[in-house]
């Protein structure tokens, strides 16, 4: 028998890998979703890597409806990943519509039907200008419907929600990750970029937390 | 052009497609979704049909992953549909987890993609007792994050929250509906069983609404 409670939705990123170390005494079940992005075949192996290496339950989920319906440059065939560092204008192309809400709704859903009844996810502040579902405004009312809207009443924990990245990058140095074994890199080549704004995002998250980067890019491959 | 906003959650049931025809003139896209149960089979063909009436684009999403992970006596190979009428008891077992809030979650999605900002859903007051994502509790705080999780606010509209059953039949009655071109039966069988708990509800809509049932049930099949 576990005590553990929750499920958390896990890309194989700095943030969401950060997010299970740090709570892996409370989580039972980890949920990757292949949506289509050009880069999802180089994070989900991390995924699968980080919790095999702590013996938590990993589940990918596809949902081709995304890339098959869906607008967005992070898709497969949706136009180029725009360069640059993070600004509205800029990244704008990049929001996949409401992908937030529809991982926790799945996320509640699985949990229910495993007797599980905390939902984990690692949106931090840094995303917020640019991707509404990211937002302290969307992650409030999401938990109150999934609360309401499950018999178990599933919570959502989103602890980074009011942090920078670069302080989830603290939590991450205390907790000995090597940020070598995760992906953030949208353009989804061989080694990361270094150069689009998530790479920009990462590298400065690192030096915020005085993190020699692991990482290999381009530019030192 | 159109100035149609809206997309609609349709199952090919009573309810939704009395809401199909109420709000035709704003509907630009039918949404459903083939989640594995064992009356999906039965209901999407009736759901095809009414949108190929109305000259509105209908789209059927399959999420397998319901019907892979998820625990619900409403799934094939999910045990059997209770008999009797719809009380807590009885009928827990067919609650599909978080079921209308993954397909929110997915409609406001798809709408955002097609600059579309309405999203209906056909939940009624008589689902309330059995079903947590029917109830109001659920709808606003989900229509709040639906909103404030999308660039173009998308907004949920649930008209038939607080009326019953018999009243959506009423709707339907005036807009001459012919119900046997609907189906509700959880059994999913040739015909509708006519004893189960939502045929029973059917039943006693149609009734209350005065309409002579059109249906072809197991026992006048």
């Amino acid at each position: 028998m576990t005590n553990k409670r929750g499920l958390i939705v896990l890309s194989g990123g700095m943030d969401s890998v950060t997010l299970l170390y740090e709570h892996q005494a409370d989580i039972a079940l980890a949920l990757s979703f292949d949506y289509g992005s050009k880069h999802n075949a180089r994070e989900l192996p991390y995924a699968r890597l980080h919790c095999e290496r702590l013996g938590i339950e990993h589940l990918t989920i596809p949902l081709s409806f995304i890339s098959q319906y869906f607008q967005s440059a992070l898709l497969q065939g949706g136009g180029d990943i725009p360069k640059g560092s993070y600004d509205e204008q800029n990244m704008a192309s990049t929001v996949v519509p409401f992908r937030n809400g529809i991982m926790l709704s799945i996320a509640a859903g699985l949990a229910e039907s495993r007797r599980l009844d905390r939902v984990y996810i690692a949106n931090h502040f840094g995303d917020h200008a640019i991707y509404p579902d990211c937002r302290a405004s969307f992650i409030q009312p999401m938990h109150s419907a999934v609360y309401e809207g499950t018999n178990n009443h599933v919570s959502i924990e989103a602890p980074y929600t009011d942090i920078s990245k670069g302080d989830i990058a603290t939590h991450g140095k205390r907790l000995g990750i090597d940020y070598s074994e995760t992906w953030s890199c949208y353009e989804g080549g061989d080694v990361q970029c270094g150069t689009c704004a998530t790479c920009i995002e990462r590298r400065e998250a690192m030096q915020e937390a005085r993190i020699i980067d692991p990482t290999i890019y381009k530019e030192n491959a």
